[in-house]
């Protein structure tokens, strides 16, 4: 990668979001980024919308792309292969589990199950995989006990994605799922409910010394991810603001990477910081 | 109880008002909660308001109902008789006695008395009773120094409601009670006057630390509860919020205990705590 | 006195500048407090106005009255025959001498004066005297540097008035005298200035522990005499408010001396304090 | 000098600039103050604008007057020559080399250059040059590493122009320098980035003992230079207020100069500071 930044999984399933998964990965690999896709259970159990996935990959034959599936998948019934099928759907060079416990208690169906199993069916899969297992949040930040507990149990990749950006509410507007319910008036309660991306950064940081921490969750700009990366973690990742660019077209993208990268430089550079090591020492305040 | 909430006593002593006590017992018994009924003085004084009280218990056969005397009706020369007819008029599984200075001093006629002969009185009156006493204040927040007078003595069960929710100021104009006068000008001064409740909560665990605590004043949903309860209190408790619910009626109330009890469980949840105990030591913010 | 209270010296030197001390000075002789009066200055040069100060003494031959000067008179010229005459010419129980370095380095004339020579004149004119000296400020509040200063020569009380309340610059328009001038706004820069009341008792105190201190500066009824207690004054004082009741008349300002006198007995009962001794030891919060 | 007072450098190079230097001069002079003049790159390169730097001499003879040169202007080839020309140009008491890493990295053309080569040069120059070095910052506030690295290598001379007042984005559309340009929306990221000028001269003095510092950066009245020196600053300085009142007329200058020489002395007066050795140990509040 030539620059610390990757843009975090969204999208995908339907011709128009395989589109952008399209727009995405075309401009991450000319600017040298990584990139995840969206959750891909509706590709493993409609095989029409695989191509909506694997288009990232043919698209950027040399980033790192990241395969992506949620939590309560794999309590669900999913295993080595739902996981493998999803890793080599995209040719990916990790898998994004995402934890959404937020989402899953305010959802009108359903009965949250987070029990401590989906540890140990995690550790158990990722015995038979070649690539590496991100726990990846989706908003509301990764807590100090749930890093603790996956790095003691030789997990060594996270993506906080913490709580200040867009919000699983959000998201679910932004795709139309949220149906109107009693419990929606609840979850507005819960809405700052959370652990903020700095606070989770460091925490994460503090947890897993020799982690490989993605810090994301309401970063805006290439400032944004200086601070990051000052605060701990290894690089930044952009949700909601590459879609939003992506979905303006492909030279909005390009543009929104150039000024990213650019901002990152000029914090390197007014920091006195001579390469990312030494921005992550740099005092930079958030 | 089947959650741990209770509604604090308000009303009583018109046919309407004992019509919402029907309605909030109805509903507490309905959902396993508890509730107290408002200052039975009146229904002491005339025999004819008493089944505005006890119509209370006849709803709510199974559920924990609390009896209400004011601290003043006390030093004015209620005692044994008194107390045990308030008790015995709902089968009441125990008493509150509440106290209000900051309402004593700001009524036209009177003299606030608040001398110790409160705490001998009320500690004399509790040997001849088979229920327990809780010292309840009334939206000035209990203080350090009071819980620590009484729990020395004796008492085991408080409700500390603190300043920041419903303040006597705003129950007398909702009574139509407060008469224009100068005092009232001066009363607006000592309007957040108090103990506000997270402190007060605080205060009263270090100071009984095995006390029973309801963590009352300013409860406004279940997340409030979560977060009374994750500062020391054994449950939480609501007034005002209740009192409108019922109002509007019977439904409103219940569909107010569905969010309530849902929310509680949510924050549970994402607390990560299997039990109220868990939640008790849970890291939650006020 | 009956209340700890006093209205702090403003007025005198036309007739209706008299009337308001006689106004003043009949309410504080019924309710039992103490009084200042403004300036004696033109009283001093001028015999004709000697009667608007003296009618204070007539109007309240048992209230504690106290006479004043300002610094810069004693700089220019003053001495004892001055400063005796201002206090026989109202009987007065004390003199308040009167400190306004802000005020008169912005006054369009003049250098300001304030070297040590005011303390040793001071010092040497309070020999003769028989009542005790008051040093006093005008808005800025005293510091702790001044009240040492003071103290370590023999002076045991201070009228901290402290910045909060009327300043200067609202006097001056109050009474006409600030010229439009280019000094105007540069002295606006300096409106915040000085030290605050709650600050200035607390210095006040710590430096000069058994000296009486007058709170005063932006106190505006009795919860903030309570407090101006708390912090360690003996008793409060009121200009502006005091005042403004004066010119509504008579039974505005008893109005006004009822009502501040039952916030302090509030405030005594709701804190537990049964002396303004317990009060003094009250954890109250400015 | 007279008042701890300088003009920091700003202007000069077309025939009305040089008149706003002249305007400056004269008012420095006649109020015993100092001056430096803006960038002389442009003198040094043309011969024909000389004359609009020099008239800062011509009119200010008595007064310390400051050459001034941009840093970058040194990495690019200026050498003693240059350097020494700015000098005589205008008979300087002393020389500030300008800092400006945050306009550097955002103007559209450049790839800064700021490498420890600069100090190296800058020590090497200085060894030749009758007058001291100082080392200025223009708005975004020199940090204690710039401050110890450049003190430890000899230098004694620091304008801090701390963050806080004009910044250099400003300074460009004063200037119609700025074209429209991707980078500016980067920039505005970067506004506040910076040490805040309290800070700035705080760290510059903890990290320079004896060094002569001036506070500037937001300075704007009387009050703000005493507050400078309170912090730890010899004197103070002004850019864009006297850059405004001068573009006003020179009356309004001296006018300016005026206000701002009395609020120095109204701060030394209000806290009782004899000298500025006084006013530097006074407790003043930014
Ligand atoms: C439209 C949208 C869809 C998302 N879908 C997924 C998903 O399928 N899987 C996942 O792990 N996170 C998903 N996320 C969460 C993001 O990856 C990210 O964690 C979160 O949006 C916070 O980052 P941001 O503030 O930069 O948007 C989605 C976010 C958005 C905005
Ligand atoms: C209309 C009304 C009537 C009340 N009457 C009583 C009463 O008779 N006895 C009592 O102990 N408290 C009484 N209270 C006080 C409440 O029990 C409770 O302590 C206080 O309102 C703070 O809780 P909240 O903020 O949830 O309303 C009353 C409150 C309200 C709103
Ligand atoms: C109209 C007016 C006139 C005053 N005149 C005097 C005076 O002659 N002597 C004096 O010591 N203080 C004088 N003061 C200052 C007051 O005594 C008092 O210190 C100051 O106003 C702050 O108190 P406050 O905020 O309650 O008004 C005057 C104040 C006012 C409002
Ligand atoms: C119009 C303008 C031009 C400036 N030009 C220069 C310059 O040529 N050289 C320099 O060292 N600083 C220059 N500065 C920076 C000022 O000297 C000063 O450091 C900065 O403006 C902060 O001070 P202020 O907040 O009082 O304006 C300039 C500032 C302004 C407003």
């Amino acid at each position: 990668m030539s620059a610390p930044i990757i843009v975090t999984g969204m999208t995908g399933g339907t011709p128009e979001l395989g589109r952008l998964n399209q727009v995405i990965a075309e401009a991450v690999e000319e600017f040298g980024l990584g990139m995840g896709v969206g959750s891909q259970r509706i590709a493993i159990e409609k095989q029409e919308t695989r191509e909506t996935f694997s288009i990232a990959r043919k698209s950027a034959p040399n980033a790192p792309i990241i395969a992506n599936i949620g939590a309560p998948q794999l309590m669900k019934g999913y295993g080595v292969k739902e996981v493998m099928d999803a890793i080599n759907m995209i040719e990916a060079d990790a898998i994004a589990i995402h934890l959404n416990p937020a989402q899953e208690v305010f959802q009108p169906e359903g009965e949250p199950d987070y029990s401590m199993d989906i540890l140990y069916k995690l550790k158990d899969i990722s015995r038979s995989l070649d690539v590496p297992v991100i726990i990846k949040e989706t908003g509301s930040g990764l807590s100090m006990e749930v890093v603790s507990l996956f790095y003691s149990n030789g997990f060594k990749y996270f993506d906080v994605s913490g709580q200040g950006g867009t919000s699983w509410i959000s998201v679910e507007m932004f795709r139309g799922e949220r149906k109107n319910n009693w419990k929606t008036e609840s979850a507005k309660l819960f809405l700052d409910w959370g652990n903020p991306t700095a606070a989770s950064i460091i925490e994460a940081r503090i947890s897993a010394t020799d982690a490989f921490i993605i810090g994301s969750g309401g970063i805006r700009n290439g400032l944004d991810i200086a601070k990051a990366i000052a605060l701990g973690a290894d690089i930044g990742g952009f949700a909601l603001p590459a879609l939003k660019a992506a979905i303006s077209g492909k030279e909005a993208l390009r543009e929104f990477f150039r000024k990213t990268i650019f901002e990152i430089k000029a914090a390197m550079f007014l920091s006195g910081s001579k390469s990312l090591n030494d921005l992550a020492k740099a005092p930079l305040v958030i």
